[in-house]
Parts: structure tokens; sequence; C-alpha cells
């Protein structure tokens, strides 16, 4: 085994202690620091093991030589201030979700880790579910063909958030994993948005996204905080398979359906023959076996692994941006009554994907 | 018992059958005639019981002065002509959804249902199914509160029409019903409508209909022929309780929820306030014993209630048309890339619901 | 196609309709005739098509040379004369579960037919289903490996039958399945039934059968007339893999788990290294499309084709013996307070599972 | 509040550290020691915080004044031994399931308790889960009338335990909860036992129990270590509702079905009036809203506020010794082909249910 990383968790609160707890338990990581403007609260998450240090201002951390990576869990507004300052400093950097609060700030942190030659992950936790891992590489081997839909529903009785909305409290996770499956990420050159908020509660609690993809397929994404029956499920049709996740259901997680409707497109010359052509297949349903694996372990691991190659992490600064212009991009449409918005251009020029 | 009314069924293809069938075995009914323009298989369907007449052109069916009322289950293009011979010739009409081609054909047969005092009922099948009267029922004793937002999904490995698109197949059966729950009808002044065609075959497959609803409520619908799981569920959220009405669970098609999320209006000043005075009920989860009943028997029932009333029926002409107009309307969105479209606004002066 | 068979259903009470629509519309018969006591509850059968004749006494029936074969929809205690008087005269013969009344009328029935050189077939529908089928090839391919136990659940609000107790009136079910599954027909040397009548209605209500199979495997039936939750679920264990046939959900009705326990014997010499020598295999579930075709049908054809070939049926009256005979020995058990009953010595001799 | 009882945890294994847990969490409770035999072990408990002492020595800890009770949590061949000389140091005593491995041990238990005064508890945690806790509310209001049946089923793919069969591994639950359900606790007069060995383990891996109960109802236990599907449920049928128990079903893990089957017992004289005064209740299904709380958190509050109050605890050790009981008539049946076999005849004797 080569020597092993040492990362600095920032922010003790919410999801700070699940870090912590994988690189302290990860085989390639040592739990350098944990750096909280509250020191108690830092203390306490410290001495549930690894003999962190503790700090409280970043700069004693971005200091210290031996720390390679950083990972960021602190409100959304100071990730770039954070991220900016320790990509300057030469470390590694991890944010979670979303990388940033505008689309130029985050790009911003996409440019500066470039230019430094330096890891930015975006901590997208789902994607690294055994569950969303066998359906990328399903959908790499072509299992699927291509893809024709996806609908994504991830609806609960959830905490109406005090400074977000349903789209971007719930759907950045929808829509990190479509762009996690998506070969090539997910592109659209538009997005439309439609809200409610029946409550009066000043934000959007009920919302449905629309993201044309290319060759006339579609992906929808339906989140809620008001149902009181839980669902998350996500159906991905391919023109050869179709793969539906339902994550609530630990014994058949993923099922992947030989069923689908073929179309004989050569035949096309008219309505009439145009519906003879058309054809059902009624096959085979199968549920792979999925390893027992905490996804926050394979992140840090692939935090980890992207360091020690030099390449990008699979889950990298761009697939965060794209994440975060979309947001933007439904943020302009939900003020505009539902009409598609145009996801921000330069995008397309940023990058590429893993 | 009074006497009883004696039918006659236009069409014997594919629905005709069943309105046969439900009007032989009421007690209400007497099925007096089948009237196609194949004789063969008029006459096929005929032997089936009850003794009717068999006729293959529409006068000789309208000059019979005993037949109180006729059932048109032929194709949409023709229900116009034939509703409004039949109500010029006094005769209470059925018509099978849509109730017509046109918004103006359907108001034409609306208005002049009006005109000669008749009854106009549109054949919204699923709105006699147990589960629906009992969701109605709950609806109209408040059990609900204010409709906060309604969820359809409508979607399974489904035939491509030749003729209509997914939401022209689909769509009416959730409009129809959604019509049904709702005081005063469903009248959104306008709709969205995204659809998409991945294999090409000239029609959307997949699509997705938002309806804004008073006071911020929403409903949206979701209708899909290509996916191999198959799911009819409706969730109507309310301010007191939650309905989830699951239409594969013959175990348990309706649940009402006790559950939701409070929000204490009169305190809010601000953001930070706001939140807490947000509330969360976990209560109870309630399924109602449903009677087995057809659907089709209990419509077939209030076509001759209404009629022995004078009265409309409960889904009258008013609301096949508003259903039409809907459909009418999300044509134009998707039309449009779904943009908003008007929906028809003559529509609100036309009468009111039941 | 060769000429068509010729069948008379006899009783035309609750099961004999659904035999002669399933005569009525096989390429391999003709209904011939409906012979009931009732005259017009004949006639109102053969009215339904086919034209079949119609009799009130069996042996105007048996003595139509023209009939091939006879199938009996009678109450229990007719089985045996109407069989014997049908076999005397030629007549291949198909009985409704159960075969008879008791052990020795069934026996005198399958040892008339063999000497008569006759098709004498048990009534066993759900045999013809096509999950069951599926779950035969599969089990006959060695799909499973060794089986190493049967579980058996139907259970259901039920009707509290006046003249049987629930093990007669469900677990003929369940018996009929698992002969039909194992090689060589179910054969147990005893049989253990408990039962509870905790309404005193003078029945059992609730009931449990064991079932001892060879080499340390076992069987065992749940059969309930009082439980207001349904489950009608039969799980295959096999050294390689295991079925779950979940009858009461049409999207996955058979799932084939490649999941289990190995035992390394050899290995065996001592309590710490037996357990040291357990593995596990959490491997992929597979769900098998099944065609949609109705068990009944199946199960007309296969009678003719039996008939054609001159062979035993797949469930011959072998078959109806061996399940008769184990709700015989059910029936002693019970009585003896659930001490195993010896099942019918002389059975093993009768004959060979197809 | 009143001052914290102080308890001590004997065995730092699997399931101690559940246990020091939640001593650690209440308000009721002080952690004060942790003993076990490997010091290395017991101080990385100990270091989990509540700051308790470590010992490897049991009696330094029953000479500690100071501390109230202990919660043993070895294996079940050292209970015995181990309460005896707690119960005769004074202090209060939780015990794992099994209570001991030998009934005539277990009694031995319990009468020092009794003769000493103390507190002797079975550790069925099962029963401590909100929706055990609202079943047995449910029951104790009447709410199902008389019990008609009881039906639990336990199985999964299983680890093969190296010392104890399927029986003694998982039937300890079902049979605590029945045990805690049942007013007046359950105690059959007699038990069946049918296993099976099918992969030559040298112990069961599939088994069943059937006990009857007062007034005709019955209970059985299906436990199986083989099975790829995983269910927990359980059916408590009742003259006026039935319960049903899905444990693994988080959205809706308790349902109340109020549908039955009524007989009219006054009007019977016959088969056939019997026959007739059958009804059937078709009502409607409740499910009631359950807590959120960890059973074993409930537990220890409850062994506290029976020490406080100076009476038995819930599962008292009379509740552990039926159990034990009943098991070891299970393993006589069991040896004995499935003939039923005596539970100890004493234990009516032993003393009273809470």
């Amino acid at each position: 085994m080569t020597e092993k990383l040492r990362a600095a968790v920032i922010g003790a609160g919410y999801w700070g202690p699940n870090l912590a707890r994988n690189f302290r338990s990860s085989t390639r990581w040592e739990l350098a620091a944990i750096c909280d403007l509250d020191r108690a609260r830092a203390t306490r998450l410290a001495e549930q093991g690894g003999s962190p240090r503790v700090e409280t201002a970043l700069a004693d951390v971005l200091a210290d030589e031996d720390i390679d990576a950083i990972a960021i869990a602190t409100p959304a507004g100071t990730h770039h201030r954070i991220a900016m300052a320790a990509l300057a400093a030469g470390k590694h950097v991890l944010v979670e979700k979303p990388l940033a609060d505008t689309v130029e700030r985050g790009e911003d942190m996409v440019n500066l880790a470039a230019e430094n030659g330096l890891v930015l992950m975006a901590d997208h936790t789902y994607c690294y579910t055994p569950a969303v891992l066998k359906m990328r590489e399903l959908i790499d081997e072509g299992a699927l063909g291509e893809i024709l839909f996806i609908d994504s529903v991830r609806i609960n009785l959830g905490l109406i958030q005090p400074d977000v909305d349903v789209f971007w409290d719930l759907a950045p996770h929808d829509l990190a994993i479509i762009d996690f499956l998506l070969p090539g990420g997910l592109r659209p050159l538009t997005v439309s948005a439609v809200g409610a908020d029946p409550l009066g509660s000043g934000k959007a609690c009920v919302g449905y996204l629309t993201l044309p993809l290319p060759h006339g397929a579609m992906a929808h994404v339906h989140v809620n905080w008001l149902s009181p029956t839980k669902i998350r499920q996500m159906i991905v049709g391919g023109t050869k398979r179709t793969l539906v996740w339902d994550d609530l259901n630990p014994q058949q997680r993923l099922s992947v359906y030989d069923r689908g409707v073929d179309l004989d497109l050569q035949a096309l010359d008219g309505v009439e023959r145009r519906a003879a052509t058309v054809s059902y297949r009624l096959g085979d349903t199968w549920s792979p076996a999925l390893p027992e694996k905490e996804a926050l372990g394979s992140m840090v691991d692939e935090f980890a692994e992207a360091i020690g190659a030099g390449r990008p992490a699979r889950t990298d600064g761009q697939a965060g941006l794209r994440v975060l212009t979309i947001l933007d991009a439904a943020q302009r449409s939900l003020a505009g009554a539902g009409t598609a918005a145009r996801v921000g251009a330069d995008l397309a020029l940023a990058g590429d994907h893993p």
C-alpha cells in the first residue's frame, strides 16, 4: 500500500461527521484535521476517533503542508471562498453539493483547479451507491441501447427548508445521478421548471423539471416535500432494455426489464405502415445482486484514486458545475412560469466528462 | 320499480359490447337496439342476450319513438354527427371519451342538449369506480381540507396508437378523474404539455401535463407508453389529509394519510419565523373498504337517474367539454415546446358542475 | 390439423361452464354435449355457444359413440360412479378435484382406466398456469439443484364451506402443484396435519400440513379461511437456486434467486469445522417472462394430446390419487392431534409419474 | 428526576455494546461498569462514552454496593451462574435470551429473584418495538375480540449457527412476542415441532412450531435460515379484527383489518343451518402511526421503572421461563418426529404474568 493521503474536514455540522467517519475508516486516508468556527463542535467530532487536529481558522489548516486535501461541508454560500483559498494553497478539494451558490463562482473554482492541476470533486454521494454504479456500468456496456427517457421521482414528507426551495433541496440528487449515468454527462440545451407553493411558504414545495435530451429523449424529475408516501424511483428507458431503480426496496433495488417497443424505421412511409411495424418485446426481468458498500466510503476512495492518478474524479468539478448550471436555469424557468430556459452557453466549452 | 328506459348502443366494436352488457344487466334499462354499419358484428353482439333489435342505419334507430337514449361507441370523428342527430331526435346521449374531435363540436353538442332539455353524458368510466367515488365523497366532506397538489401517473408498456398520441390516449382518464374530484370541476386557466417521441414514431409516447389550480395548487399528469413497469397512481394532497390511490393494488387501493405539513400563517413576518412555524403531523393511515361494483354498471344507472330526475349527469357534457378543452390546449402547448397555453376562455361561461 | 375430439361436460354448475368455454375455444375439441340433471341449467350453458346437445341422463351421453371424452364437474361424491360408467363405456375421463371421495374409489378409477387403455386425467388446473409450467421446467432442467424445502401459503378470507374443511377446500391446489413439480411426484411416507376451529364451526378453518420428503427435505402447506390479508405464495428452495412464486403479483409472479447456502460436506468432522465450511451465495435474481395463456385452455389441450398419443396426461389419475391419498392421511393425522399418519402403502405400487 | 440507577454490562461481545449504548443514553441509568474476560474488548466499549469502570472479574462488579443492576450479554450457558451470583449479591438482573440453557436453571433464577425481592427481566427486545407495544395495547383494549389464530413467519437467508438450530436461534423472538401479546402470557399445554436439515448440517435449518391455545385457537411459527426472500410477518386473527404486522414495511408496519367471519352460534343445530349463519365483515383497514423510538431504549427504561416500583418487569423472568419451557418441549417434539410434547407442568404454578 502506498502512503496515506491526509485530509481535513471543514465544517463539523450535519454532513461533516459523515465525511470524517469515512476518511477515518478508509485505508487510503488519514483524517488529519477538523476545522469549525465552533471549537467545541469540532472537538466533539475529533474525539470520535482518528486523532485529528482541531482548528477554528481555515488559514491554519491550509498552512499545514502535510495536508493534501480538504473536504468542505459548510453552507453553500461559503463554498467558493473556502475552495478558492484551498486550491490557491495547493490542496485538492471535495465540495458538498451544490458546488457553489452561483454559476460564475462554480466556474471560478473549476478554472482554478484546472490551472493548478488539482482535483476538484463534487460530493455527489448517490453516484457511489452500489445501485447507481451498477446502472452506469450497464449503460456503459450498452445494455440499454439508446436512452429514450428518464423519469425520476423523489417525494416524501420533507422538512420545509428556511433558505432553499424543493428544487435546490432535492433535485441536485436526481441531476447528479442522471449526469453520472449519461455518457458525456447531462447537457440539456434548455430546462423547464414548474413549481407550486400551495401553503404560501414563500418557496416551491412541489416541483417538476423537464430536460430535453439528444435524439428526442427527455428527462423529467418530480421533487415534493408534501407527499405522505415516500417514493424514490428512477426509470431509465432504453431501446434495448429499461432500468427501474427503487431505492426504498432493499430486497430488489434494481430491476432490468428486457421489455420494450421496437419500431422498424426502414419501413416507415406513412401512418398506416408505421403502426404496423411496431413490435413489443416482453422478455425477462433481471435484478442484479448489489454489494453492500457505503457510498461515502467509495467516494472518498475515488477522491484518493483521482489524486493519486492525477486524473479528474468520476464526479468532478465539471459535473458539479453542470448540475449547478441546470439548477440556475431551472430557477429562471420557474420565474418565467415554466417557459424553457437556456442552460448556460459557455458550459459546453468548459471541459469534458471523464 | 318504475318502467325501464330503452337504450340503443351505436357501435359494436371494442367498447360497445361493454356498454351493451351493462345496459342488459341493469334494472333500469332495457337494451333495445344495437346499431353498427357491419351487420354481422352487430348481430353477434345482439346474440349475447337481451334480444335487442339489430340496425345498420342510425336513422332507423332515431326514428324509433320507444328508444329513450343512445350510447355512442364509435370513433371520435363521428361523435358530433351522431350525437347532434340523436339530440335533434329527442334522445338522451351518452358519449365515449373524448366528447368530440374539436372543442367547437363539443360545444355544439352541449348547447343542443341544453336547448332541448336532454341529458348529454360523458362516458368517464373511471369516475364510477368505487375508489374514485369514495375519493370524491371524502373531498366533498372536507376530509382533505384545501387541495394542495394532485399528481397522477399512468404508465405502462402500451400500444402505440396509429392515430393519437399518448396524451389523447391516456390523459383523458386522468383529466376526467381530476375534473370529477375537484368541487366545481377542473378549470385551469392554462396548461403546459411536454412530450417526447424518442422512437421517431411521429407522435409523443411520453408526456407530462401541468395544470395550475386556484390558490397556488397544481395538478400534474405523467402518461407513458414506454414504461415496462406499470403504475397507476394518483396522489391528492390536502391541507388536512392526503389520498393515495393505487389502482393496481387490489388489497389496498385507497389510502388516506393523516399526515402533512402545517404552516402557521398568522406568525409569518420573515424567513426565519416562517421556518419556525412549520409543523408536521404524522398521524394514522386509513384504507376505507370499497364495495365491489363494476364502474360501468354504476355509470349506466347514473345515466338513468339523471334522465329520470331531469338533472345533469354527474359526468355531464360540460365535464366532457372541460376535458376536451384541456386536451386541445395541451396540444397547442406541446406544439409550442411547453409554453403554457390558455385554456378556451368561453368555457367558464358554459355552465356549472353538478 | 387432425380431426377434433368430441367432449361432453357433465355438470353445469360452478366449474362446468369454465370447462365448456375452454372446450369450445380449443382447436382440438368440439363441445358435443352438456349433461345436467337440471335441464334449464344445461340449456343456459349450451346457449353460450358451440351448439352442444343438452342431456339430463348420463346414459344418453355414454351411449353416443361419437363422444370421445367426458369432463366431470359434479360433486365429489358422484365422481366415482360417473367415471366408472364412462370408462366402462370407453370414454376418456377428466375429473375435477378431488379425484374421488375415498382412496379406494380413486384406485378403482385408476385401475379401470389402465385396464381399458383410457386416459384418466385429474383437473389440476394450477399445474397448467404459465408460472407452474415454468417452475417445473426449471426444476426438470436442474436449475434448482436438489430440492431442500417447499413452503406453500394459501390464505384469504374464504367462504366457510358447508361440507368440507379448509384442508379439503384449499390444500388440493398446493398438493397438486407440489406433486407436479417434484420429479416422480409427491410421495411422502407420512403426513402430519394440525388444524384449528376457533369459531366452533365444526371443521378446521386454519390448517398446516407437513410432508417429509426424501433426503431430509420437507414440504409444508398453510391453508386458512380466516386471514383478511390474501397470500398465495410458494417457495421452492434448492441447493443451487430458490424459486418464489407470488401468484398475486402480476408484475413479477416468479422469481429465481441465485442465493443460498453451501455446505462443504467433505470437510465435516466436528462442529467447529462444520460452521467454518458454510458459504453463502448472494447472486442475482431473475424473473422469467411468462406467456399469457389461460391454464384451463392448456389443460384441455393436454387432455387431447394425451388421448392422441395414447400416453398418460401430465396430471393423470395417479397424480389425482396421490393427492387424494395425502388428504386421506392428513385427515387421520388431524384426528390424531397431529401425529404423523402413514400415507397409503399400496400407492407406491400403483404406477409411475409421467 | 429521581436519582439514576447504576448498571453494569456483563459481556462486551455482540449484544453488550447495544445494551451499553442504551444505558448511557437513558435518563434513568448511569452506565457504571463494563465487565468482560477480555479486558481490551471491555476497554474499547467503555471508551465509547459514559466513563464506566472496566472489570474482568464478575466478583468485583458484584462487590460494588453502588451498582444496582447487571445486564447479562454472555453465552447462554453462563447465564445461570452469573445471574444467581448477582441475585445473591442483591442486584437486579436483565438477561439476554434465552433466559438459561435449561428449564431447571431458569426456574432457579426465577425463584431466587422472587425470594430476594429483586427484578429479573428477560431481554425480549422485540416486545418494546413501537409496533408490538401498539399490538399489545390494541389487544388489551379488546379491539381484536377473542384471539382465533396467530401465524408468525421469520425467514431469511441466515447464518447457520455452530451451536444452535433454527428454533433456538429465531423462534425465541416469535415466542417472546406472542407471550407478550396474549393476556396471561403464552401457556400452551403442548407444542409440536417439525424441522428439516436438508443440507445435512447436523441441525434443523427450517422449522415449524404449532401451539394450541385456549378455546380452539392456535399459534404457529415458521422459522427458516434457507429462504432467499426475507419475511417477518405476524398475523393475529381475532373475532372482531385482525392485525397484520409486517416488520419489513417501514411505510406501513401495522395494519388493523376490520374484516372477518362471524358465526351465529345461537342458531346452530345442523350443518345446513350452520353454513347459513356465517357472515362476513369487509370493513376498513387502519394503520396506526407509530412513534420512532428504539426498542432497547424503552426496555432499559422499563427495567428502571420496574425496579423503582418494586414490580415485575413487563417481560419478567416468568416470561423468559415460559419461552424457555416451550423451546424445551419443542426440542422433545422434534426428537419425536413432531408428536406433541407436553410443556413443563410445574410452570403454571411458578407465577403470574404482570
